[in-house]
């Protein structure tokens, strides 16, 4: 890592490291909660702080970057030349409301477009998962294996049962035959730490049809480091700028659901 | 409590907690897996040996108490008489397997067929869910609430895709209108933990299809001591000795999907 990106990497670290305090820190207090484009779309004064902490932060330190946040307070971003932190406060919103745990803040930075550092942080676990490219993936410190390759049969698909009933982003029909097949399927509501999962070979695959750059900005950072492979549920690679499914998955595995349950 | 069941309860806590350390100790082995009803119901050596370690224990210090335990090395039992320890060893294989965590030993101890006390510790995040009848529930010794009224449009329910999918136990149309509106669904893969969520409010509701009695027995007690609701998918008591669907709710909820969805 260069200089540069070592000045980047620290000051990064401190800044999450920090956000996970302030985020513990609000857990006796009452929550302020909203809802934002639907009434199952969730968003805290918590997660407004956080972001703007972060922004605060970032424009102080580092003034020629920019940001994309989930919450808004950062830059309109249409390109993603130069440097671009892409932050999720917390990822796993719900979550935080009713669990006060399985959430994790999000944030990955890009330089020209390509992902050069990853970080989803589980606060309430303290587990720090942290990738910079082309140097390996690391959950507090200890660095990850390789992902092996792996058959649908032995795997825990992480999956919400949204996407196989009813619903408005793809036939209920698609993936009902990947629930049966699978090993097993699970679902914990937050997208960086299931990526994070997947990273860490907790989870075998995850699949979602709605994300946005920062639920995954991290998370593909990471999981590419690994050797797992991260596209839409069509195979594409993902628009940095704007919605998509997804489909991340180890090695094997990602190319038999394309092909036995997607194009099929 | 009394002199009698103080004991039990001495004993009960010293062995889950010695269990846990035991289990812990083999996450650096290689585990022996293999196959029980089907290619997805798995038992490791580590299953076994936990069930046997907590059977000597019971036999040396209560030789006239019984056990009915997931492995089988306990007692066949044909009735609830006298006192019977109900346990799995681990509950969540699967998770055990793949993720090291997100399992939990379950232990409810049952007098003539009533539930006196359950046990879920979740060995790695060391959490230990306790409730003795009549005296309440805690979590690592905090007392946890009662649980409020709640509707299925601000709950969050614990519900498996299999059940919404084609499977032997349910048409999938029946509860798939209950992810669509549920605030969220979520999957965690261990029946004993979902209904220690429960009642520690981190779920609403939990809903799965097969469940056999050492998944449930613990989680029985404990969540009847908050004010929760266990019964089968049609609102009729559980079987301890045989096969259940399981609905667990908090009060209020528990009405709205039996009236909402399944007697519809």
């Amino acid at each position: 890592m260069n200089e540069k990106w070592k000045k980047i990497d620290q000051y990064a670290q401190q800044w999450i490291k920090e956000a996970g305090a302030r985020i513990k820190d609000t857990f006796q207090q009452q929550l302020m909660i909203q809802t934002k484009s639907s009434r199952t779309d969730l968003v805290t004064n918590v997660d407004r702080e956080i972001e703007q902490f972060f922004i605060a932060n970032i424009r102080h330190t580092f003034p020629q970057h920019r940001v994309l946040g989930e919450e808004g307070f950062g830059d309109r971003l249409t390109a993603l030349e130069g440097i671009v932190w892409i932050i999720d406060p917390i990822d796993g919103t719900m979550n935080f409301i009713h669990q006060q745990r399985n959430f994790a803040i999000s944030v990955g930075i890009y330089e020209d477009g390509i992902g050069m550092i990853g970080y989803i942080y589980d606060v309430v676990h303290d587990e720090l998962y942290y990738a910079h490219k082309g140097t390996g993936a690391f959950l507090n410190g200890v660095k990850l294996s390789p992902l092996a390759e792996t058959s649908i049969s032995e795997s825990i698909v992480s999956i919400n049962a949204t996407w196989v009933t009813k619903n408005k982003r793809i036939d209920a029909n698609v993936l009902a035959p990947l629930v049966k097949d699978a090993r097993g399927t699970r679902s914990y509501g937050s997208a960086a730490l299931e990526m994070a999962y997947v990273a860490s070979g907790r989870l075998d695959a995850y699949i979602t049809m709605r994300l946005s750059p920062w639920d995954f900005a991290a998370g593909l950072v990471l999981v590419n480091e690994v050797g797992g492979i991260v596209t839409n549920l069509y195979g594409e690679p993902l628009n940095l700028l704007g919605e998509n499914s997804v489909l991340v998955a180890k090695p094997g595995l990602h190319e038999e659901i394309l092909n036995k349950y997607v194009r099929k």
